[in-house]
């Protein structure tokens, strides 16, 4: 039952999800010897205002 | 200081969260033998293109 | 495919969590209108030392 | 590589989350004695339909 | 700055993780087209008696 | 209410974490304009096994 929580900044699109849930399922299910049927991914798009690195917000970086 | 994250695929009523946090406070409150107002719940709603079961999008599903 | 988080104080039982997993996963089946099957919960266990309110941590609280 | 997620009710301002994410990072650098650049934050903004304490949306909230 | 969270069930050795960590990162940074150096992934070791599906604990399961 | 989950590596003392939730509680609650018993934090420490960069495990860096 891998559970995976994938946070990207927002802007990608659909199929680009589609693409790593597909990758990752096929991954995390050969390596770890588990059915893809029981990996489970969530993906959360996070704000460039809503991330920073360094104490400075990505919205804010040049 | 239970602290309870609840996901869910989006589309739930206001109703319907307000009856999940009621039953589940109550539950955990009396199970774990603390006071309900300690009991802290956060509810994510996920889109169908933000969730895989099986390496496909739910918004794929048919 | 609901899928909930559930960060407790250490100390619970493993029959605190059957409980709380089954009565959890009912109310949230009936309130949400899916299948038991698909809900999926997490138990972590959180040291009183790795706690904070109030800006304290919950070892240090008299 | 701390990293630190952090959610508030909807409302906070980007300044207001400019201002912790520095000061935030100010901390955990010092503290735990890491470099600045290694120390990450998420915010999440949870609406107040999302939010609950004692069984009881805030929204619900007197 | 893709952030992951990856839950697995205990019990997976640490070679398992060093080859999930590079294909994971692999695959998010050629599909998200970011630097596979800004992908980070934490996991977390669940014990069999802290997830439950169907209302059952995993370690309850026959 | 706010909620703040704090990740680091494995080896931070009591000690930092009792300065880092004063502190980082202290920050929080004079910029975001709640009061300080509102704002909960929870530490996980990590291992340098469960912790990865560029595809690396920490465990693996020289």
């Amino acid at each position: 039952m891998p559970f995976i929580q994938i946070h990207l900044a927002e802007g990608r699109s659909v199929e680009q999800k589609r693409k790593i849930a597909a990758a990752v399922t096929a991954d995390v299910s050969r390596i770890a010897e588990v059915s893809p049927d029981r990996v489970k991914i969530y993906f959360f798009d996070i704000k460039k205002e809503d991330m920073a690195g360094g104490g400075v917000l990505r919205a804010d970086e040049h």
